[in-house]
């Protein structure tokens, strides 16, 4: 079976359970995740039928693409042409993605009354968090990337580059050796380096400063996602202090990834060590999340979580340290989970 | 009056028309034009009073760049904390962006008691579609470094180049030369520029074959988007005359520009030349587009464009024709509305 078939025999066994009959996906990392295409559309699941519905301006491109979908294209607004196709199929029970379908959009499906839109928030997202291999494959492709990138960047660290400078040759770096970048590349110098998601500014880099890179590739449409605080000559003493402390901490967390361990559990370790030494109220995120089609997605590892980790999900653990107007640090690294614990990418 | 007041004002206006009491920001272009930054976070416009939601994550920036606003840090979910600023304000009629919120955000905030959500799709994008002099000044300057991108384009196309490859030199160049690109820029060779928004690929440059490039800078948040097709050689007797027939219809179009004519009308325009020419079926999308804060905003230029066009709004003219299998060509070009008619940016 191919990785799209078990995928959408996966999606059509959680209809079952919720006793629905078919699924419109919308969310493009979704679309591309059911039918492995990028071009831009909407899917109607009917379990044997299956739609793509797009514009003209991508019907060419989809057909060339999308052996196995009828192609349907929206001549007028799409829920006309969603209407159309729907009056085949009365009295349907079709989920919808409640977290990326608008207010107004919903508005307007539902309008339409020969079927009924229920709405299902992150199932498709639930069926992304555990990869394939091919998926762990691309992954790991993007990672070494991405550990490339970091090389490059520690080459042209020098005194008087500004973050932008830094920043556009990071991204002309990812987009050359891998598809391209899977997030704008965070570049933070010295006191900046205390935004946790700062932007990159004419700010200079001098001589005895931190270095916050926050990069990630994407290739074959995953993402990769690491950072690192470097020091770029000597700085002051509490920053190798507090480093060591977040290596530590990332070291010991490893240590408990295992399928079956709940995410917050991960979570409120990284927490429990902070507070001992001081720190928790300069950790201002979450510890880490999952990695894939988007760099950001399940399962979030944070106090909230109540995923439980299974085997071949990849996640990030980033503990930080955030001191407004002097600098932070952070070390992310990514880590599959397997049957034999965490394992880092390196 | 500041940009900033005057845009809250002419808020304030249309709130005041709709009889709400308050507004409810959540579309990051949006928060950008009434508060000034791009720090992530939401607004909640009440008149005079002004709250800016962020999560502990960007409070610290938020802190350093929004001085006119109360920041409230989002500590636990976001509509807990709307909720607990809400309670001040019972019986208020907030107004939200129902092409934003999603249904599942949106029946979050429907438990909010104390006040009554309006759906308000469109509100600030329509107050976008007309620019002030800062804006104008940023979209020319984005502008002329897209021209300069494509003079860069020229100097590096040669034969095995690929699209791939002058993606990323584009790209590195709007990076470097203006903040970033407007969008991924469209690079497609030969039989490939049939497809309106291709994604580059592995195929390389050779001889006398077409190079559509669709290329956008970006400054101080404002787009540009330009679109030309290059012969890089000689290529087939049809596409000189397609091309002189695209030339001849938008610069009859821009002849059209004035304020007070209907957006619906430039387009029929456009689809009456093509359609006596035999092309009309090769035009696969809308004449134009507005351009600000995002590359594509109002007002729409197609058949179904309920829009007029007013003085100060900047929008593209870009008519294509694609012949699948063979290649295409679009010309696209920014113009201003202006009290003497259509003002092309060069």
């Amino acid at each position: 079976m191919s990785s799209i078939d078990s995928r959408l025999s996966r999606l059509q066994q959680k209809l079952k359970e919720k006793r629905l009959s078919a699924f419109l996906n919308w969310e493009p990392h979704n679309v591309e995740y059911l039918s492995g295409t990028r071009v831009e559309g909407k899917l109607l699941f009917m379990g044997k039928e299956k739609f793509f519905i797009t514009t003209p301006l991508f019907a060419e491109e989809a057909k060339l693409t999308l052996k196995d979908w009828q192609i349907v294209i929206q001549r007028d607004s799409f829920p006309a042409t969603l209407s159309r196709v729907c009056k085949k199929f009365p009295g349907r029970k079709i989920g919808f993605e409640a977290s990326h379908l608008s207010y107004e959009e919903y508005g307007q499906l539902s309008k339409i009354k020969e079927v009924d839109f229920v709405p299902c928030p992150q199932l498709v997202e639930a069926l992304r968090e555990v990869k394939d291999e091919k998926e762990l494959s691309l992954i790991k492709e993007a990672h070494t990337l991405t550990e490339a990138a970091f090389d490059h960047a520690e080459e042209l660290l020098e005194s008087g580059i500004t973050e932008k400078e830094l920043f556009a040759e990071m991204v002309y770096f990812l987009r050359k050796s891998a598809d391209s970048e899977a997030f704008p590349p965070i570049v933070l110098f010295g006191e900046r380096t205390s935004l946790p998601h700062g932007r990159p500014t004419e700010r200079r880099l001098r001589g005895n400063e931190l270095v916050l890179l926050d990069l990630g590739a994407k290739v074959g449409g995953y993402c990769s996602d690491i950072t690192k605080t470097i020091f770029f000559g000597e700085v002051d003493q509490k920053w190798y202090q507090i480093r060591d402390l977040i290596s530590r901490i990332q070291k010991e967390a490893v240590g408990k990834i295992n399928p079956g361990v709940p995410c917050s559990q991960i979570d409120k370790l990284v927490r429990k060590r902070l507070k001992e030494t001081g720190y928790l109220n300069a950790f201002l995120h979450n510890t880490g999340h999952g990695v894939g089609l988007e760099v950001h997605e399940q399962p979030v590892i944070g106090p909230k979580s109540k995923k439980i980790l299974k085997r071949s999900m990849v996640i990030t653990l980033e503990p930080g340290v955030y001191l407004p107007g002097e600098g932070g640090i952070r070390e992310e690294l990514m880590v599959m989970v397997t049957n034999e614990g965490g394992k880092i990418l390196r």
